[in-house]
């Protein structure tokens, strides 16, 4: 509740007119705003002593969840995996816990952590969340049982992982809309975490900037598709009851899954815009099915052509990642990465597919089955980085992120 | 003079309502424009019908000087260096700058290119800019003299450069306040330069987000740093004078030096604030000289504490930064780096020092001498990457840079 849709609050220390001016790139319902500081301050045509500062909204750290899963998703965010050091038990894990999230408590509402040596890095919030996520040998180390689907993801025919980017006992994703603000963050908690664990991977991402588009606009990635049409809404029953876990220690968490999907940008540029369109169902356009005009309108998988094949072909990946079962659904949370290419590569792209599911072996684990049987998209997507989180849920003032497993 | 101080220009087709609301984060005399807004159109308090966007500002690509020098730095640049293939000639050349001008020229505009496979991915300009700069091959191989300086810089006692980030042919400046737009427009752009040449290396920065902070605040680097303070300032005639080259294929263009300084942060923690402070010669909250009170006031090198020291170190930074000589002087517009941490570091990060200066031998190169003798800071920095380029002039609207050594 306390942090559900928690983007836009956290702004009541902010002046009316910091609001309407800040409000209008946050295309948090800016009309009204503006409508309503004319009609409360009619002499507001008074010059500004100064102008408006867009990175100061924040998010609450504090909450039943955490922040930076139902939050509108932020322009920047890194997500950092760490491996725990030899020696560190339940009581290290907890001293670990309460420091990081202090620092997250902080840094989030804009202002220096306890052990900031930059505090002057910290001043621009730019809805800046820290979100924890505990792995299967975290959760070993603090001695409770662990959910059966945190762990590996079963094999897919179509992986092809790499090492360098699986697994991991602790996630930090961090996310602003603001990139000097997710790599200060980064450094201060990495700073803090480094007498328990040491970093394992980093994977950074990126969405369009703060206001580039309309509130609500799905993703594209980096293929030109519209990339998340089909998502739960955070907000609303069916999310409540396929997002957020009920029992345990993970009661008000969830699951998390990061997946390193590579792209091949050469091997698209081969393929006609019919080609893009039919291997993914939906047009370049407006990312409407085949058999639609709009968005979101509900494809017709039994519409056919002229000539009697299906409109939505059968290898396509909407087609694929539909079920019948309502229960087999996820909430995506995905960005885009663009990585130095190595020799002789011009692109070295991909996305960082994030869905957040209660239970990741009975919603991920079946779309991601029907997707490795058949989805003509893997011809030119890979799997290369694979990992699963249990997302602890969010604490008080007084408590820290995992007390309910560490005390 | 076309694109002098260009942020801000090109929305001549936004309508007054976008510009009111873009302008608003945008911070280009934001007070002014709300206040013009509000006393030609009193009934401004009527409902928005659509959220307005922050992407849609553009920079001109045409013009007597190349865009994405004197324009306000953008969030997020890429700087990618390029290596002629062996065959390529004169005539080659001529084509690929015709086709990658063209690019630009769209791009930046938020219109696709003309071999745009994902236009929809080209829609938001967000002060794109695309600057080309020409290294000593490529000026070898268009058959003209190159300028004495366009080349690798003098050897420096400090530097510790590795291979993988020095020289180039061909330089790609590009630079958005969307990271997204930025990585569309390198893939565009390499796409189109593939027959001519190879990636050599790809080098990725950012600042800010645009409107995070006052416009004309002077950036931070990671070491929480004020960095830039003395800078020359877009529109002075100092500027003029010491930025744009006068003669030649190179008249109304200009001299690029980028140097890829790595900055060790896990040092950097181990030493104290008046360190810090005394090792740069200013404050680190607010970046004033030690001996003053506001980031631009003049330092006093001659004051000395109570016990007879000079307040300012001869060690400092900004002592050896310092000369008399007033032609000694470049504008710098760089940017942070944060790299993914290889094997048992927590940051690999750092500054991309861009500077451009008209003669990069007499302005550039006295400079760096001084600093590489002795400044303090040298102990927690270390350039890893370093290459010159010259920056031909811009171009109307039926020319493409390069045209003045080219044709």
């Amino acid at each position: 509740m306390a942090d559900d849709q928690n983007a836009g609050s956290g702004r009541s220390g902010l002046s009316r007119r910091r609001l309407l001016l800040g409000g209008v790139v946050a295309g948090l319902g800016a009309a009204t705003a503006i409508g309503a500081d004319l009609a409360l301050n009619p002499r507001a045509d008074a010059p500004e002593p100064a102008a408006p500062l867009n990175g100061q909204e924040t998010v609450p750290f504090f909450g039943v969840h955490q922040a930076g899963i139902t939050t509108t998703p932020q322009a920047h965010a890194t997500f950092i995996a760490l491996d725990l050091q030899p020696g560190v038990d339940r009581d290290a894990l907890r001293r670990m816990m309460r420091i990081l999230s202090d620092d997250a408590a902080r840094l989030t509402q804009g202002r220096a952590a306890l052990a900031d040596s930059e505090p002057e890095l910290g001043t621009v919030p730019a809805r800046l969340t820290v979100t924890f996520g505990f792995g299967p040998g975290f959760v070993s180390r603090a001695g409770d049982a662990r959910p059966d689907w945190l762990g590996p993801l079963p094999a897919f025919t179509i992986d092809r992982l790499e090492p360098a980017w699986n697994d991991g006992d602790l996630l930090l994703q961090i996310a602003a809309d603001d990139a000097f603000t997710v790599a200060h963050a980064a450094r201060m908690l990495l700073k803090d975490s480094r007498s328990f664990a040491t970093v394992r991977w980093t994977q950074t991402g990126f969405r369009r900037a703060h206001g580039s588009e309309k509130p609500g606009t799905t993703m594209r990635n980096l293929f030109g598709q519209v990339d998340g049409t089909v998502n739960l809404t955070p907000g609303t029953a069916d999310f409540d009851r396929l997002v957020w876990h009920e029992r345990g220690w993970l009661a008000g968490g969830t699951g998390l899954v990061i997946r390193r999907i590579r792209m091949d940008l050469d091997k698209w540029d081969r393929l006609d815009r019919g080609g893009r369109e039919q291997s993914v169902g939906r047009t370049l356009a407006t990312g409407a099915p085949l058999t639609g005009t709009n968005e979101h309108d509900e494809p017709d998988f039994a519409a056919t052509t002229s000539i009697g094949f299906p409109v939505i072909p059968e290898f396509s990946h909407i087609r694929r990642a539909r079920t019948e079962n309502t229960d087999e659904r996820i909430f995506r949370r995905g960005y885009n990465y663009d990585g130095v290419p190595t020799a002789g590569e011009i692109s070295n792209s991909g996305l960082l597919f994030v869905s957040f599911q209660a239970d990741v072996g009975r919603q991920f684990v079946p779309i991601q089955r029907r997707l490795d049987e058949l989805d003509l998209l893997n011809e030119w997507t890979t799997p290369i980085g694979s990992a699963v989180f249990a997302i602890p849920p969010g604490c008080g003032e007084s408590g820290f992120v995992g007390e309910t497993l560490l005390t």
